[in-house]
């Protein structure tokens, strides 16, 4: 296996999270974007969209979409468990890494592709779109701050793959300016327990 | 167990169609938004964010989120299955679920909400960003149409969940203008495909 990585990019971070937290070992091929490396013949073979990450198989078989490639390595290594240990429980971390990605991440990536000034020249930014992607997060982000009451991590007792989603939001929301708050105390708390963890500078 | 239901979401109806694929008989409740029943407190204890759908077990347990809902009747109902066969299928169908719900239905529900007369007092319009999803979504049905070539579903030779959200996010389209090209023949099979398992009309 080889894992087909852009190291900036908060969904190819889940996936090393996730590599790191199972204590898997895979060879990582990073693709420069900058040099068009993502929109080769043979990078489009591997994902049509041209998008990072990918995990290829040793069979060629290609795996997108960073939530795939975890249920892919899920199965493969089953401990620790990080989609859940039963029915309810599985349903549940669903529930909150679904959350985690539409309440806090793409909101997040949201403000950053359209405020920041990295891609002022590769899309056609839409200021108005990207602050109120801010508004939307930063109320979400209260939101999880009283979910977080009482409870170590986002879905169960657990750290699983929601936390990583989370964390990797609140690590983009860095780059953009939009931060946990000083008053939000559950998830500053949550905040150092995950990044206390060695998988978190995968 | 019951379904607290929103009949015209799209994200209700991957669930809708998801329980008559699998021929469960799940009792639904119809949540009226617009005399705010998805904001009162017992509904709030259901679901914090007020969205439907939510499948309440009978012990209490609230699910959300339509794909955590769809993937617990999965492991209650296995056959037919709709989330993959083995470990490399189910990843196969993640990854076009996932790229359905990304690339169509997402976008899709952007245009909706961004230019639609019924969302004009809801929300804040934006009408550039309804405008860039028009875009966005529209090439990708041609990108689809590619990608269907020589195959009969969305992810592989089974329907699946990811022709539930590919057909949810087509359907979308209808009522926003976004529509399948003439010239797309593999997109438009698969759609005559879909659409005629009695499943569509629930």
């Amino acid at each position: 296996m080889k894992l087909y990585d852009l190291p900036p990019s908060p969904n190819a971070r889940r996936v090393r999270i996730f590599i790191a937290e199972k204590g898997l070992d895979i060879p990582k091929v990073t693709v420069d974007m900058a040099k068009g490396e993502n929109r080769t013949p043979e990078y489009l073979a591997r994902n049509s969209l041209g998008k990072m990450p990918v995990l290829e198989l040793d069979d060629g078989t290609c795996i997108a979409e960073s939530v795939a490639i975890c249920r892919y390595l899920e199965e493969l290594q089953p401990e620790p468990p990080l989609f859940g240990r039963d029915r309810v429980d599985r349903a549940r971390v669903e529930m909150w890494n679904r959350r985690m990605e539409h309440e806090l991440l793409l909101p997040m990536i949201g403000v950053f592709v359209h405020t920041h000034e990295f891609w002022k020249d590769l899309v056609e930014q839409n200021a108005a779109w990207g602050e109120s992607c801010r508004d939307n997060v930063t109320a979400k982000l209260a939101w999880l701050d009283g979910e977080l009451d009482g409870r170590d991590f986002i879905a169960n007792d657990d750290y699983t793959v929601a936390d990583i989603t989370a964390q990797c939001a609140v690590l983009m929301g860095k780059a953009v300016g939009v931060r946990v708050a000083d008053d939000q105390a559950n998830l500053s708390a949550w905040w150092d327990r995950v990044t206390a963890r060695p998988s978190a500078r995968a």
